[in-house]
């Protein structure tokens, strides 16, 4: 047992996507989320300012006695997993390997898409850990980088034709080469979610890398005997970098329901 | 006579509009450009974030003696114009006054419209400095989040339905108010003007922030008779604070031209 909170962080609010799924796991956890809503989006930047950026992010979560740090962000996750994992003597659940997994199980035909940002694609991780687990499996990986503005911007409803144009081109090589499975490689795309099976068509799987993150933890607590007793319902904490003022009203859309824990802001560039 | 350079920056890219236009009409100019590609967009972030990155833009372009700057970017000359004036005893030409001027004089009606970032839109400096010079004006001011992204991501073509729908939509209170000018109140949107010029009809004036920002530069520099002597084609040396690979081929967009001046990644965060 261990009554310490898991530390959570994106790049800004895309993150949420996987606390929802987390709460809804574990209820009994209290979370810190970091999200950097001063510097995102991340996923057009370079690996080094990507690795500088994510230092700091764990190194603010660090200032609280954290049990795990969860990198709820596709683009951190396949960026700056190891570095991280080597600087830090903590637990850190990334969002790649259970998505990897998850997508090496779920594929039949073992034809793969892998949507994400640039910075994600840009690394080969979900390529690389895939092939390691189904070394017959063949990935069409397609970085998108109009789908964050989107989503942040509201636009991901069925029925826009800017954002049902938009992902159809995206996705028309992943289509084209007879993907069965899809993982959605930025914890933005949950809320595309419906806008994309529609335009995969039934009968492919969707990998909601968030989801298989929370997942992750749960394995991993379970193992570590590091659990918190569910006795009450956790407490989560927000921090961002830039003013809380946006971030309140658009955190819902993520979240699924009304923020009721406290939010505060943080001078991130201080870690 | 000055032979110092210009110093211009932006939050990233879209400055390069207003370098193209200030090469044109001032050849003999050296100019050195700062883009925040680190921490592009500024357009979503808050007054205090916007700020506190303005300064450190100055802070950094201040360690070269220039004889001027210029803020290339609609969402900082909103914002910051009066707080970097103040702390900085050197000459700071934004874009908001010469293209506020420059629509109070072309409208015939009165009726003028204004596109920015949410954070242009939030300051009402547009709206201030045109009623200022025309009392008898009204402005349509529409936020407009996704150009940017769009624009940087290569859509801003006519006969794109992404970009001509988010365009259309945005165009549309200002197009039934009968607006007859139209302010393009960030240093992107000149890339966009053909889509926005068919969008709006013939008969409507497009004032341009980077070309109307320039023209400013040339009217205070031969005020204070400081303009360089033209004996020989200015140099222009770029800065960014990501890494210089992505900057290369993407400025070649804005400024109409390949890069040829030296480019160099600076931390900005140090200033």
């Amino acid at each position: 047992m261990d009554s310490r909170p898991i530390g959570v962080f994106d790049s800004g609010l895309g993150g949420l996507t996987a606390v929802r799924e987390l709460t809804a796991l574990l209820p009994g956890e209290d979370i810190i989320y970091f999200g950097d809503t001063g510097r995102v989006p991340y996923g057009g930047r370079s690996r080094e300012t990507i690795i500088q950026y994510a230092r700091q992010d764990v190194a603010f979560l660090r200032s609280f006695d954290l049990k795990a740090i969860v990198i709820a962000c596709g683009t951190v996750s396949s960026t700056a997993m190891e570095v991280l994992e080597r600087e830090n003597p903590i637990p850190i659940i990334g969002v790649v390997e259970p998505s990897a997994q998850a997508a090496a199980q779920a594929s039949r035909n073992g034809v793969i898409g892998l949507i994400g940002t640039q910075a994600t694609i840009r690394t080969g991780a979900y390529l690389r850990r895939i092939l390691a687990l189904r070394p017959d499996a063949r990935l069409i990986d397609v970085p998108c980088p109009l789908l964050v503005p989107l989503v942040e911007n509201g636009r991901f409803r069925p029925g826009d034709i800017v954002v049902e144009t938009v992902v159809g081109e995206y996705l028309s090589p992943i289509k084209a080469a007879g993907a069965d499975t899809l993982v959605l490689g930025c914890t933005h795309y949950p809320l595309l979610q419906e806008v994309i099976s529609r335009e995969m068509g039934p009968g492919v799987t969707l990998i909601n890398s968030g989801a298989q993150g929370a997942q992750a933890v749960l394995r991993r607590l379970t193992a570590l005997d590091a659990l918190n007793e569910p006795i009450r319902r956790g407490i989560c904490r927000y921090f961002v970098s830039d003013s809380i003022g946006s971030f309140v009203s658009l955190a819902s859309i993520f979240l699924g329901h009304d923020v009721t824990g406290e939010v505060a802001q943080v001078d991130i560039t201080r870690y």
